[in-house]
């Protein structure tokens, strides 16, 4: 019999804060580079294509002592059940025994480590005097990519959002971020900053520092014409095959990171630019973990696109489990039961 | 917050009765042969090669409206810890909403519908009038295996044991079995029912109607030229690449059925064979749930040598976690946690 701890989506959202999640994936990015992990094949069924699908991410944090997995499902169809669509599940086990340690609800953990990965993105390879963000895409995730940037970046002067298919939801969006988001996560931020709702994209490209993309496109939505020197992208929308939200004519031109390679190729933003050919695999510069590892050069001029290609691994999902885990037992907080 | 119904080991020990599980197993045979199943690829990892490694097996229920998966871990050093070396974690969703059900401790799970898969394919491909079965292992395996055997072949007259490593083990194996195992699990058996513990594997085969093999071997311990004609095998313990327990030579002249086409190509008793063109794909016949359904013919005539591969699915473990959770209900067992 083991001792299994269990922590609910509500216990998860009491302990975890955003700075103390972008320090462990920070961590995992460079023990990955460092070879101190491993992410085994994703696993993902389509129940019924467009409706229903779901998707297995497993993998082994040597240097934390962890193996384990996340399950994440999506129903569409859960919306009209007050069910939520997204549903996330993580189970950890001891690499030591093999045994298991806990399982946590995976939404909050996976909406605040996928935040991490797209500002950790923007920390190592945009301008240091990046002002303006453009987020593309207003549901859930953009709002922890906000969080997380904010706490990168203190100096933000404007925070541009935009809905390919409703401008009145990132209208509402920008309307309710600070108060039923940021506030509530504890983020603090500049006074004067300034969320804008915005619906021509191309204007907004223009004259974005930094964009992250995170919807569920299958084909692009910023054009490379649109897009001054410098910029920055962190592509998140992109995780399964058939996903494109930039123009690939972007990542030919521009130095292009990865969190990890075989995954991106497969399912990742580049997954379509190399299947045409407009990339090839040795377009990669390399995976996120080598720049903060010290390994490889990011940015190498301040005229340079750069491209962070992040489709999250379960080494971000055990990292942050660990921390809730250890959270919880400082603050006694979540069950446990017989296993 | 979804309610995640939890069982230990201990309960699922209490509450899975042998002939239930077959009748489930049978019943899951069939819904695969009948295209209401998907298996998902296998996940497997070496840890430390021949001291820790863990798999990942997962698939879809759609005839139970179940998804899910096993963690099984095999951490060979846990016998000085007082920690099983082999520990299983079952995980089931709801395919409706995606949604988690339950967990359950799955090393009891893993034994009895692993004995399940054994006898079933004696079931459906060995002569009607066996008497003589043969055990090779003697091991937690092999325990699961006779119970089974003994629910489905009720005439059996002696079980014979062999252990390749160490005879004693054998002796006191079958010393023990009636009453630390059958008799626990509530199985019947002709009071005539011989054990015996054997030393010479040949001359076991050669009077033997039905043999069971539930080795890690890597090489084969019974040869094509001991085996009587009309003997039937279920072949078990063969779930990785490189394991091996009988002379492809058997596998050459008997007719073949598995568990699961791809997943005993890739890890089964016929791997090797297949790898080193002593048999080939086209030699399989079929899948057993192809027999239970009535789509291929079983054995072909008395004399025939047949051999049931069996690497085990998920969906075995996900229809015995449904029907343990079933019972559990009915029963009040167990406990419910918010996830």
């Amino acid at each position: 019999m083991f001792k299994l701890k269990v922590l609910c989506k509500e216990e998860t959202e009491q302990i975890l804060a955003m700075n103390a999640v972008i320090d462990k994936v920070q961590e995992v990015y460079k023990q990955k580079a460092l070879g101190e992990t491993e992410v085994f094949p994703l696993i993902f069924h389509e129940f019924t294509p467009g409706v229903a699908d779901m998707d297995i991410k497993s993998g082994w944090l040597k240097g934390s002592g962890l193996f384990g997995l996340k399950v994440v499902s999506w129903f569409g169809e859960n919306v009209n059940k007050q069910i939520p669509a997204l549903i996330g599940t993580v189970l950890v086990f001891d690499d030591n025994t093999g045994a298991p340690i806990g399982i946590l609800d995976g939404s909050y953990i996976t909406g605040i480590r996928t935040g991490a990965a797209g500002a950790l993105g923007a920390k190592y390879l945009a301008r240091t005097n990046s002002e303006k963000l453009l987020l593309v895409g207003a549901g859930h995730v953009a709002a922890f990519q906000i969080a997380a940037m904010l706490t990168l970046f203190p100096d933000i002067t404007e925070v541009m959002v935009y809905d390919a298919l409703d401008y009145t939801s990132a209208e509402a969006f920008v309307n309710n971020i600070k108060t039923e988001f940021l506030n509530k996560l504890g983020i603090t931020y500049n006074k004067d900053l300034e969320f804008k709702a915005v619906k021509d994209i191309k204007s907004a490209t223009e004259k974005s520092d930094i964009i992250i993309t995170v919807t569920p496109a299958r084909e692009p939505l910023i054009m490379a014409e649109w897009v001054k020197p410098g910029t920055h992208f962190s592509c998140i929308g992109a995780d399964m095959a058939g996903k494109e939200e930039i123009d690939p004519q972007i990542l030919k031109r521009a130095r292009i990171f990865v969190d990890d390679v075989n995954q991106c190729i497969n399912v990742g933003e580049i997954e379509i630019p190399i299947k045409k050919n407009i990339i090839t695999k040795e377009d990669i510069a390399g995976e996120i973990g080598e720049i903060i590892a010290g390994i490889t050069k990011g940015r190498e001029n301040e005229e340079q696109i750069t491209v962070f290609d992040a489709t999250g691994t379960a080494l971000l999902d055990l990292i942050t489990a660990k921390l809730a885990f250890e959270e919880a037992e400082k603050k006694n907080i979540g069950t446990t039961v017989n296993l």
